[in-house]
């Protein structure tokens, strides 16, 4: 597949255009960014290790019969996915309190919830990524209302796959951002990525954290936590 | 009925208990805040004005079918009302986009929506009343779901009422909080108040502000802008 023009560049991700106008390639990049970019930085190694987690993560997904942008690995940092329309909305899933649920209900972090909920923000940058709901995305037209429902189900599947599987490695899925888009023939999948970039990942006895708020709280070890997060996901059979 | 003990001190009302513990008065004051109550001053004659315009709009609601706490008007400025436990959440009608939504999604103000929108609020002060949904009314247990329906279905109820009463007199009613409470037998109905401060007046023709934005943006003639909505509220027939 001839990588082609660069199409998007991202804070962390770049994406090329190929020969075929349905596949992009998504090229992981080591920049790290917090706070709406305004903290910059790079974490080493961790373009290959995201892509080398999605890569495992999305083939544990289509697995259990959950569609992904996913076609194939194409080389350490770079992978081959379907050229989607992104649709403008984060569905964050949490099991744990953490980050801005803490933040906005005062619950301190690692309170454990009764069950997974979700919620959906508007991805945009300037605007600081605010938290919304079905109501705003409805009347701005953001996503149909199947498309919604769609999201919303398939991120509780998806969490209902991956809470076990982490946690047979000893990770807790505290909460994580997922990212939907249409292929060409309007059928919605999952896009993006899963990475300790996207998620917050805890050691199940340490509570030791192992993404991407060890970078935005200046705690250190990051490259060595991302190491340990990608060996430990790389240890559960994809079938 | 005898006026007992203050049970409560808001930012803009009082609570008295009464010999029925089932009734409670409320008495509305000058005081203004805003921004989370950083912001304070007086409005002259707006206790009056609020319990008014409340005892007023809340008759019209009861006469079409909504249940509110109200009982009678007491005084000026008091109400006797049902002794409500308060649930917790502000349910925000919105028509027409400001303040918050403006800055959520970055359309401008006085962008009409396609049709009426609600949102959640945490009624927290030391949290600055954050938006929230339906998952965290549920996993926190602020409400039930069947609360929360109804909540939601009698806030367009109330809209559907409003948006062509106001509209008679030349008010465009933007948006609006409503908060609902328990009664001792668990039933609930609409609490609180509907002023010039929980709501965003216009005036229909000029776009002229109607309401406590004047306030929170120093633009002047806050009384005589309280005085003319509530003039105008009044002249809408109740029944």
């Amino acid at each position: 597949m001839e990588k082609k023009e660069l199409l998007y560049k991202g804070k962390a991700k770049e994406i090329f255009a190929t020969s075929d106008p349905g596949l992009v390639i998504m090229k992981f990049l080591d920049d790290a960014t917090a706070f709406d970019g305004k903290k910059k930085g790079t974490i080493g190694n961790k373009g290959v290790i995201n892509a080398t987690v999605t890569n495992h993560v999305y083939q544990m997904l289509e697995k259990r019969g959950i569609k992904t942008h996913l076609v194939e690995r194409l080389s350490d940092d770079e992978m081959l996915v379907k050229h989607l329309e992104i649709i403008p909305i984060e569905v964050v899933l949490r099991n744990v309190v953490a980050g801005s649920l803490h933040r906005r209900t005062g619950f301190p972090e690692g309170t454990e919830l009764k069950r997974a909920i979700y919620e959906f923000y508007y991805k945009d940058d300037e605007l600081g990524d605010p938290m919304i709901n079905e109501e705003h995305i409805d009347v701005f037209g953001w996503a149909t209302k199947e498309e919604v429902d769609f999201m919303r189900e398939t991120g509780f599947k998806v969490n209902d796959i991956l809470v076990p599987a982490f946690g047979s490695v000893n990770i807790t899925l505290i909460d994580y951002k997922l990212e939907f888009g249409r292929t060409r023939d309007g059928e919605v999948v999952l896009a993006d990525e899963i990475t300790p970039d996207g998620c917050r990942l805890w050691d199940s006895v340490t509570k030791e954290k192992m993404d991407k708020d060890r970078f935005r709280r200046d705690m250190g070890g990051i490259e060595e936590a991302y190491n340990e997060a990608e060996q430990r996901i790389l240890s559960i059979p994809i079938d």
